[in-house]
C-alpha cells in the first residue's frame, strides 16, 4: 500500500484548525467551495470539483487532536482509502500531520494527488491565518490536470 | 521503503525543464541559492539551506527525459534516498513527475519534506513560468520547521 503525507504548521489555535477540518463552513473556505453534507462523525460529507469530487464518511474526530475520513465515494484510485489529520502543538504552531492511506498502487494519479493535496494544506494555512484560503475553483492549477 | 511522489505540469518547452533541472544555475532559481558543484553525470551538487544541506550524485541525465541524483551527503534520514525527475509532454505541458524514493521509514521529517518537496517543484514551474523561482531563503516557510 501507498501513502501520501504532508506536514504543515498553522499558528492558530488548534480548536480553529479542528473547525476548519469538521464544519462545512470551514472545509469549504481551503479544499472547496463546492461542500455539503454531514460533517460530524458517522456523516458524509461531499466535496465536489470542476472535473468530479469526493464522499467522505466521517470515521472519527476528536476535537483538537485528529479527523479521519473513509473515501466511500469518488474516484475508483480513492475508494476505500482513508484520509487522516492529526493534530498537536509545537513551537506556537499547531501541526498538521496529514495521511492519505490506502492506494493501491503508485499510480500518476497518486503523484498528482500528492502535489494537489501540498497546495489545498497551504490554504487551510492561510485560511487559518489571513481569513481567506484557496479553494476550488479559486485554486492553484498545478499542471494539465487542474 | 517510502517515497514522496508529486506531479506538476510547466509551461515551457522540456529543454528549459532540463537545464532547470541540470545546471547550477537553474537549480538555484528554484530550490536554494546556495547552490554549487558539478551538475554533470558523475558529479555532485551541493545544495544549502538555512539549516544545513544536501550533496547529491548526479547518477542518470537524459536531455528532456530524466534526471536521476542519489543524496551522498545530508541528513541521516536522506543518506542513500535517491530523487528521480522524469519529463514528458502532454497538452502544451511539460509533466514533471517527482519521486523522492528509499526512505526507510514514514518518519515525520518525511510528513514535511514531501510538502517542502510540493512547494519547490511549484517554485520550479513558477521560475520557468514567470522568470523568477520562490529559492531557499526566498521560499514559503510551511512550520515552525521551515
Amino acid at each position: 500500500m501507498a501513502e501520501i503525507l504532508h506536514r504543515i504548521g498553522v499558528q492558530a489555535p488548534p480548536e480553529a484548525v479542528y473547525d476548519a477540518l469538521t464544519t462545512v463552513d470551514g472545509l469549504a473556505g481551503w479544499w472547496t467551495e463546492d461542500t455539503d453534507g454531514d460533517a460530524g462523525v458517522g456523516g458524509v460529507v461531499r466535496f465536489r470539483f470542476l472535473p468530479g469530487g469526493f464522499d467522505m464518511k466521517v470515521l472519527d474526530a476528536r476535537p483538537g487532536e485528529a479527523v479521519l475520513w473513509e473515501v466511500v465515494d469518488g474516484p475508483e484510485e480513492w475508494l476505500g482509502t482513508r484520509v487522516e489529520f492529526t493534530l498537536k502543538q509545537e513551537d506556537g504552531f499547531t501541526i498538521v500531520l496529514f495521511r492519505h492511506e490506502g492506494w493501491r498502487e503508485p499510480v500518476e494519479f497518486m503523484y498528482h494527488c500528492s502535489t494537489k493535496w501540498a497546495s489545498y494544506l497551504l490554504s487551510l494555512k492561510k485560511l487559518l491565518e489571513t481569513g481567506a484560503g484557496d479553494p476550488s475553483p479559486r485554486d492553484l492549477q498545478i499542471s494539465n490536470w487542474h
